[in-house]
């Protein structure tokens, strides 16, 4: 029995009821074995522009001692200028997972409900589980697109991803339009994470639309998993909410050096798009060596491919992969389990990738 | 009016129900001026260890692609190491901040009570606010010692500060046992920012008490400020519980360059030492000269000072210091509205304040 009487395993003893029955995000494995082909977790196969390591260097100093600027002004007015938008529509966060945890906060509210397709960012549910919102999942067409239709005007607050994951497919703008017309009350959160691989990003939607969030990452087309830099752009009147959040949790999110490397990242314009311009050509190449081999591959517009192909389930694929060290991502959930989702890695990579499952499928 | 009919003014369209009546923390400034004598928010005046340095130069490189490991393992064990403890008794976050949001998440539900003296971090009460808890604001005692009696068994849990802040009094360790004592179902949260600078730890209770947590930081006593780094400790059923919350709002709340720098801070014990002991030293000797202009100065255990003087308003010192180029803090609340907190500097910082201090009070 706990201190109100209830009876807890001993194992939850102390727990407070909000966590008992949480189910965490589980992420994509981080290896430590060397040498793995590591096309599981979305990463970008080329290293950060240049100018952030120097940007690094120039910030490794007795400084570190000093708390950062809770404001991250470097960052978000860098942000700003390369979106064309004020310094106050942008928030930046510890990854855009923090960023989502922090909307999902401060506009669903508890008891309240919050709508996103059953294939998604399997990290939505969760957040909506821990935060005391319920869950209004929508199918997927049975294409694997977003059914707009179903998501206007009936919910709390919506939240997609587009491109979408683990798909991979994009939302065009005029439906991510008509989904915010039909949606004006409420906040429709945009997860961009994928977008700079070729997607449509609502961004042009700002100005008409107060109640649009878009959140995007650099873990992927900035190449900077590794430091954990999420941002959100909307209106002031959102961002103000995001902020109040951040602020009643934890002032300082982002480290100086996390700062000053996404600073230097974003400024390198040149670079990210020599990067994201590789990864799609790499993207396209291997989408026809796949279908070429039988494989059914959606649309991507996003940094990895999502691939079933009638022969061979996925999940034996996914291991005989392994076995050959080369780790992509299984979902052993209802309608994609016969899917792999595979990242897209350096050329070099993705030929050994191709040159293995041409094997493993016989051909 | 709003979503569900309610009156909302126009800021607060699309705020969630649960953020629109908080009032988030203030932390300390952060000026933007160069050359100012920066004694408003408890860094360490020396830098971090040239370990701390040398360790982030290893990790600048192309890594910074890939995600940091989730698990933190190289920070954990080398936190493990230096307490004594198991691995699976050490939680790692985003500064002491994010850790003890978590804690607060953890281990009080939506309305219960948990409770906190009246003088003390300005945090708790804004997680408290922010997470649906209650909160049971317990009055220090008229020395500022806290009301270890008060504070026995009634709530649904407690976190004290020790030493606590802005204070700077430690709890002796027989009173912090005599308050896990009478508090052995609830988890009791012990705070313990400063602690290195001579105050009593819980730690050795830990084993006595499955519902004692020890959080601590890097932002004072190893100059980490800038890196953002805390940690907590506790039975391996409280360390669940938080890697329950974290695993349920974000996977990687550390970036890769954050591990380093905490992992070789942890390493290099003497320089940590020498550190603490410096600032030790310093502080003594500040105190003992404040009081000589006849300051009431409480005893401190932390980095930094809580001084009143009978003749001079503390904000109108305050505010003199400020235009010599001096910042310190001041709380304009209930009991302290006539004190200074005042963080120990370097040697010379230090110096400059007390001959400013004393121009100022005309001696």
């Amino acid at each position: 029995m706990d201190k109100k009487g209830r009876n807890v395993s001993k194992m939850k003893e102390y727990w407070s009821t909000r966590i008992r029955d949480l189910v965490p995000y589980t992420p994509g494995e981080q290896p430590k074995i060397q040498n793995l082909i590591k096309l599981n977790t979305n990463e970008n196969p080329y290293p950060p522009s240049p100018r952030v390591l120097e940007a690094l260097r120039q910030n490794l100093d007795e400084r570190l001692r000093l708390y950062p600027d809770p404001e991250c002004s470097a960052l978000r007015s860098a942000l700003a200028r390369r979106y064309g938008l004020k310094e106050e529509q942008v928030f930046v966060g510890n990854g855009s997972d923090e960023v989502l945890a922090f909307a999902f906060q401060a506009f669903f509210g508890v008891g309240d409900t919050v709508a996103f397709p059953d294939i998604t960012y399997s990290f939505y549910p969760v957040y909506a589980k821990m935060f005391g919102i319920h869950c209004d999942i929508v199918p997927l067409n049975q294409d694997f697109s977003i059914p707009v239709d179903a998501l206007l005007g009936r919910h709390h607050g919506m939240v997609i991803a587009n491109p979408n994951a683990p798909t991979g497919m994009e939302l065009p703008q005029s439906e991510l339009r008509r989904l915010l017309e039909g949606n004006r009350d409420v906040v429709v959160i945009v997860d961009e994470a994928y977008v700079d691989f070729g997607g449509s990003s609502a961004l042009p939607l700002l100005e008409e639309y107060p109640n649009l969030l878009v959140v995007q990452t650099m873990s992927k087309s900035r190449s900077l998993a590794g430091m954990r830099l999420g941002f959100a752009f909307g209106s002031e009147n959102l961002i103000q909410a995001l902020n109040c959040v951040k602020n009643s949790i934890n002032s300082y999110t982002l480290d100086r050096l996390a700062i000053a490397a996404g600073t230097a990242a974003v400024e390198d314009e040149a670079y990210f798009s020599a990067c994201c311009q590789k990864v799609v050509a790499t993207r396209e190449r291997v989408t026809k060596a796949l279908r070429d081999m039988g494989f059914q591959v959606l649309d991507s517009s996003s940094n990895f491919l999502f691939a079933s192909h009638p022969d061979h389930p996925a999940q034996t694929l996914f291991g005989a992969l392994r076995k050959e060290g080369i780790l992509v991502r299984y979902f052993n959930q209802p309608r994609i389990d016969n899917f792999l989702r595979i990242s897209i890695g350096t050329e070099e990579e993705m030929d050994r990738f191709l040159q293995v499952m041409r094997a493993l499928i016989g051909q």
